[in-house]
């Protein structure tokens, strides 16, 4: 048996208990354990349950801590800096979020920096909750330093996502949620696991050509010799990897540079847990400048035309930004959430070392 | 002789002049003179004044209509959506931006949109107007339909270019300007000429699959038979290219989609001329988050750090995004800006049918 289904209230239920189990409050915990469910029910398990276990040994190890008080350094109406001092990322960037919300429609629009924050799951999750307010939502993050710059061979930069949502009415919201790297760390993980070569075009070794071997690279990674992931375009000009790697930084600027916290190489994984990162949010009225009844039938118009496009030869069909997460999530309401045997049996593991019982039987 | 150097404000006068024999007032005509000219000087000369025949086509064909009167019609502290009524883009959209620098230093950030315009230059050089108020700029714009979705064979998007710009202090300004695809039209009209096979990955052709003949590919999308470019990140999921999908479809939503105006597959260049376009603009005070002065420091602390960072084998130097633009400004302000044989030549010609001398001998 490869995959387990899993109730997607009962699996955020075990979640919300292991966090709780760790000193985090019962409504930090529901937050957190729901932006990790939601993940895995959009099909993005890297950012799903699977990441409990480096979550909880964040909160053992003391570098996430769940009582830590959260501070408003600076306010405007159209602004917010919040020092997380150290919590959990996801309560604290979907307070942030909210707060972003309320002054967006007060002001027509607002930004909100978050520093010494930790992984707040998928920055679609914040994005996302502007949909219903007839506003776009923007979250991005920095991240530990996984990407190399074009020309470059250490890292320099995370792969830091972006994620930039906007809504429709027939048809799903558009949400835009991607990291500015080609690949993400855990893609070159499995790819290790499976014994396979990289692909060319994602990564650079410790002399700043072509990776092939996922082996040498984690490990020439993890001791910080140099190599790394590049961004989105490849590793060189010819294919737009300086694009790529403007767009990590530019996420960097708005996260960790803009609210005085740490930035590009200066933030790194531990092996068992993640690193301090920073966060933005934002929010827009649509009606600052279009009817927001008259904007989502135009993005049904767009999205619609979007997803009945001629194919390529051979292709399956032409998606847009959001529409295969929303079939996904769908999917897992209906028919439980999908999670691999060894995700299940860690988080089996995890809560049989509280009493804690998973809630199906593997 | 391949290149020829024109002293910058002769060659800017010098198009300003020939904007006015085209019944654009001279404040506009500077103003889109400069846009050109900048845009040669920061070593973009697919945008620079090698277009002001196509500028000057689009005006004696009444596609571009110089006297058009300019409505906003809708206006918030923190928001214009603006009806360009198909005047030049150049001067409309520094307006927009001034208005929005403007919103900014009294409401701490503002965005504004721009409908019914037409090619406005470099994105850059609006979100550059940010950079001396201590602000964050943004710009952008969608354009003719040249972008294939991924999995797709038909064009349903622009290059749509995103520009984003912070102050430094004594590093260069950071200025992010790049099209959403991996390569222009510009590029492939290049490759054609000079008889080369375009690289895999940057274009698909009618049947959705890699690209390689450039006669072929421009003459299926000049009579829209399918094919064109592909999204940074290339022809399909693997090395990304449905986040540059994505991004350019971010950019339709936020210039065309949100004002009203035409969007993605409905936007289509004339033979002669460029196609009516809408455009964004933002900015936002950076004491919003952070004191100005220290925020420049820590960006040169930054940009510093990535420029100095150690290359990859055989490269030549790492470069941030800006940098190589601002040393090739320098060098046009002390040199002369660079221009081809065949730019000075069309320029010259240009100048001739209007009884105006072209600054430099050729």
């Amino acid at each position: 048996m490869d995959q387990i289904k899993v109730d997607s209230d009962r699996l955020k239920d075990f979640c919300a208990k292991v966090f709780q189990q760790y000193q985090v409050g019962p409504e930090n915990a529901e937050i957190s354990a729901d932006v990790l469910v939601t993940a895995d029910m959009r099909g993005i398990p890297s950012h799903g349950t699977a990441r409990l276990g480096r979550y909880i040994n964040g909160l053992r190890e003391g570098l996430i801590l769940p009582s830590a008080e959260i501070h408003t350094l600076k306010e405007t109406p159209v602004s917010l800096l919040i020092d997380a001092e150290g919590t959990l990322g996801a309560p604290v960037s979907r307070n942030t979020m909210k707060r972003i919300i309320e002054k967006a429609h007060q002001s027509g629009m607002a930004f909100g920096c978050v520093k010494n924050s930790n992984h707040f799951g998928i920055a679609g999750y914040y994005a996302m909750m502007a949909l219903p307010e007839d506003m776009i939502g923007v979250a991005m993050t920095n991240t530990a330093a996984l990407g190399v710059p074009t020309n470059g061979s250490k890292v320099m930069f995370g792969t830091n996502p972006l994620a930039f949502a906007a809504p429709a009415n027939r048809e799903e919201s558009f949400v835009l949620d991607m990291s500015t790297t080609v690949v993400t760390r855990g893609k070159v993980e499995v790819y290790d696991r499976e014994g396979k070569k990289l692909s060319p075009g994602w990564a650079v070794d410790s002399r700043g050509l072509p990776a092939s071997n996922p082996a040498s690279l984690l490990d020439d990674m993890f001791h910080r010799r140099g190599g790394g992931l590049v961004p989105l375009g490849g590793d060189s000009e010819a294919n737009g990897g300086h694009k790529g790697y403007g767009l990590a930084v530019m996420i960097d600027i708005l996260t960790g540079l803009i609210s005085g916290s740490a930035w590009g190489s200066h933030i790194f994984d531990k092996g068992t847990s993640s690193a301090r990162v920073s966060h933005c949010f934002g929010a827009m009225k649509i009606d600052l400048f279009m009817d927001a009844a008259q904007f989502r039938e135009n993005m049904d118009a767009m999205l619609e035309e979007l997803r009945s496009t001629n194919r390529a030869e051979g292709a399956d069909r032409v998606y847009y930004a959001g529409l295969k997460e929303a079939e996904n999530y769908e999917e897992s309401v209906n028919q439980g959430v999908v999670l691999t045997e060894k995700t299940a049996r860690d988080l089996k593991a995890l809560g049989e070392s509280i009493n804690l019982t998973f809630p199906v039987k593997i």
